[in-house]
């Protein structure tokens, strides 16, 4: 069974490290700053929880999955083999040519520590600097997911950037939705059965063909009032330029 | 069996039309500038196409469902009475006093004609200028939908402003995505998975309690790096936007 070890225990290590259990794979140390946050996951996945990198093990495979600006930190105050990181932006040289072996693996998805995802669908991008590395990455990755793709930095940074505006500005627009409702003591159940629908037929469609509303229907009239409205200056800003946006799109 | 007359024939006049006939409703007639427009929706609910509004006869019920800008010219130039409209942000009192009975019939919901959707759990918002009408509006609400209430102009207006966010701009952000996707000659399904666990999640939390991503994580090099990245101006100042809003979540 090959041993891999997690450095971080944040959302992606969590889901990470519970699917690759399942899986065959031991996992055999769970490393982050904070030892309650180790073991938090350490326990869920039967490792050791630790906060010193200086007692890392051998592994045959080490996931560094922390935030981005942390990695290059990291990486230069110790030297790890066998290492791939899980970002999206984040470019495969950022490992030492000392390094035998590294590589990336990047899953196209949203993940909360709370919440157990079924990954078999995610597409993990894999990126590596050798190919019997990239042998044992695929391995790994095809342990969990049925779509498993070789994707080079220059294309995963792109996939990256049309991630966030499908998965986090999708949510953040409906969480400006809930905080007008809420601010005007308004139930935010009414928006509810709309959500459902919007999400129903973008999930069918093509998403531009399937909008509605006073931007794609050109009505100035709507929009000048609606901005009126919105309290929030950057909330105000967002209504502006997407309205634009849309008027623009035919 | 109460008659009704449809000034409109588009998505939402569509959408009512279909689900009134079926609920025991006669449609007596869709009016629509362009005749073939009419004779569409007239041919679903076995109704007569109109393009002259003098030709408009007595109804139960008149919707009028059309764009906003052009609700006042058609009620400057004609007099109906027993009339509604279904606009999320046009006053009650665009009606003229002359009018006996008016009033508000809105639906949040996204419509499209190709699309039939269940009215069943969509609310519907009414307003009416007199008691005995608004019981003949709600009977009508009822009988497509179990969310009828009562709401009025001033609290409509900002549900309707609510609801843009959480449709038409979620909406528009999964199209930017796909648009970076398909510039960049790569496979929008591989966004999918990804688009279908947000839309998992929303329906059954806190949209901003399950927000990721690199503005939620303040990850600045990231947000720098997309902002690059993007070709489209107006794109570039929404993803500055909205990561801005996001990290002054907290």
């Amino acid at each position: 069974m090959k041993k891999i070890i997690f450095i971080g225990s944040g959302n992606v290590a969590t889901s990470l490290a519970v699917s690759l259990d399942e899986n065959n794979y031991k996992i055999l140390q769970i490393f982050s700053r904070s030892l309650s946050n180790a073991k938090l996951l350490a326990d869920k996945v039967k490792a050791e929880a630790i906060d010193d990198l200086s007692k890392i093990k051998t592994a045959d495979i080490i996931i560094i999955s922390i935030k981005d600006d942390f990695i290059k930190g990291i990486l230069k105050s110790y030297h790890f083999d066998n290492i791939v990181h899980t970002s999206g932006s984040m470019d495969i040289n950022i490992f030492d040519e000392r390094v035998k072996n590294f590589g990336v693996l990047y899953p196209i998805q949203t993940f909360n520590k709370e919440i157990n995802i079924d990954l078999s669908e995610t597409p993990f991008l894999i990126e590596c600097n050798n190919t019997s590395f990239e042998k044992s990455i695929r391995e790994l990755a095809q342990s969990i997911s049925s779509n498993v793709f070789k994707i080079k930095y220059n294309d995963r940074k792109k996939i990256h950037l049309a991630a966030v505006f499908a998965c986090n500005f999708s949510n953040r627009m409906i969480g400006i939705s809930k905080e007008i409702m809420e601010n005007n003591n308004l139930d935010f159940s009414l928006i509810k059965p709309l959500i459902n629908q919007t999400m129903k037929k973008i999930s069918e469609g093509e998403p531009n063909k399937l909008l509605t509303g006073p931007a794609k229907r050109k009505d100035v009239k709507i929009i000048e009032n609606h901005i009126k409205l919105i309290e929030n200056t950057d909330h105000k800003k967002i209504y502006e330029l997407i309205s634009k946006d849309i008027m623009n799109l035919e």
